[in-house]
């Protein structure tokens, strides 16, 4: 349960996951993970992710839905030069502004391939932009990402992304961080279910997560405390470990 | 564009990955590559997938809206005997349907268990399904997934995913599998952007991705061309590796 005060205040991000690559099976996405635990850093909470396929109503769609209902919301992929990165004409659609050429990604995207061949009709492209838009600087490569309004543009290919998120890091308005610890046991989770929803209870304000594994053909779960709030992290995970050794149970702090 | 044959129509599926883990970066993600590729076997396109919280009315949502447009609704994770596993709750009360005990669940539970502490309250919990289900047998572990209407409730963690996968392979209703080729250049994507949009045009019915990386210093790209018409595939191959070899690029078969 929040309070009112704007010092408690959950500042929400929502993720949209461009490309057929994804869906296909052919990429294994890494910019949920990525752009997760960059938000949580800044104080912004991921909370929902869309994978949609390189088609501009789907990615209209998932845009107007999730910009619509959290302070900010990231795409990645499908900004590229070919013909298949529709991003920007599917989200300036969704926006119902006009496509423009960016003059600053103009410059950027020259310089960038001045000894590379020059600014093909292909290359220009990637300065095409929703029209009201700001660029987020590239640090990896040509093609400047893109902020227009709360939506923010980033690239398909994870290090260009990191590139891009670290230089918005610290722009975007927060909250408190999410903290978390870490527990580990060799236990089946089914053995301490009681427990743990005993604990959660008793400690409002903390979600606890039970993450179960199998390995050397043994059963063993890592248990995850998670709030705002690290003096609750700290007091919770103190008395969780407590339950977990009265019932027997060897506790492995950081998890196993 | 599909005819309107049987043979041709495109059966589709959306996956709701459930879980906090995912969406704090904790977890890496795995279950969309990986369902992805098995259903493209079965002859199935995975078009959407939603990441949601472990909040009843988030996954409420997100199943009731993905399994009203698609033939098929995958969820993973949250299937199992702590309090953060709501799958099945949620799922019920989003097809307005009540929980209850599955007696073959009952059984296979009290087998696994048999040696290995027995039935508790918390394992029991792995046999409730939404009424009017089925289950899918689980290889790996205890805990069945589950079949409601074209609902799929699968697990979380992605080899035990992978073994309830395995027994439904073979028993869904799908098209055509979707095949493609992959063929790749040591070439910037933005130098044979038009190639690439002109393949694709003069070959109807194909797909192509065009997917850049930087690698020992230099830029290459991997275009994949998909389609379910395998003759189409390979003409639409043979053309593309024509014009960039005519274009002075060396074309590695199934890609860099």
């Amino acid at each position: 349960m929040e309070s009112a005060t704007n010092h408690d205040r959950i500042w929400t991000a929502a993720l949209v996951v461009i490309g057929d690559e994804i869906l296909s099976g052919r990429t294994q996405d890494r910019n949920i993970a990525q752009l997760a635990t960059w938000l949580n850093v800044q104080g912004i909470r991921l909370v929902e992710v869309h994978v949609v396929p390189d088609r501009t109503e789907a990615i209209g769609e998932a845009v107007n839905r999730l910009r619509a209902r959290n302070d900010y919301l990231f795409t990645t992929g499908g900004i590229g030069p070919t013909h298949d990165d529709i991003t920007v004409d599917a989200i300036a659609a969704a926006l119902n502004v006009a496509v423009v050429e960016h003059p600053d990604a103009i410059a950027v995207l020259e310089r960038h391939y001045a000894t590379r061949g020059g600014l093909t009709d292909a290359r220009r492209r990637m300065a095409r932009v929703p029209a009201g838009a700001s660029l987020i600087e590239n640090r990896v490569s040509g093609a400047p990402g893109i902020r227009v309004g709360n939506v923010f543009i980033m690239a398909g290919v994870p290090h260009i992304t990191a590139g891009m998120l670290d230089s918005l890091t610290g722009t975007l308005e927060g909250g408190r961080p999410v903290v978390s610890a870490t527990i580990g046991c060799w236990v089946a989770e089914s053995e301490i279910a009681d427990l743990l929803r005993a604990t959660e209870k008793a400690h409002e304000g903390v979600a606890i997560g039970s993450y179960p594994f199998f390995r050397e053909g043994r059963t063993g779960a890592n248990f995850v405390v998670r709030s705002p709030d690290q003096a609750l992290v700290d007091r919770c995970v103190a008395e969780l470990t407590k339950g977990l050794e009265a019932a027997g149970h060897a506790v492995t702090a950081g998890g196993i």
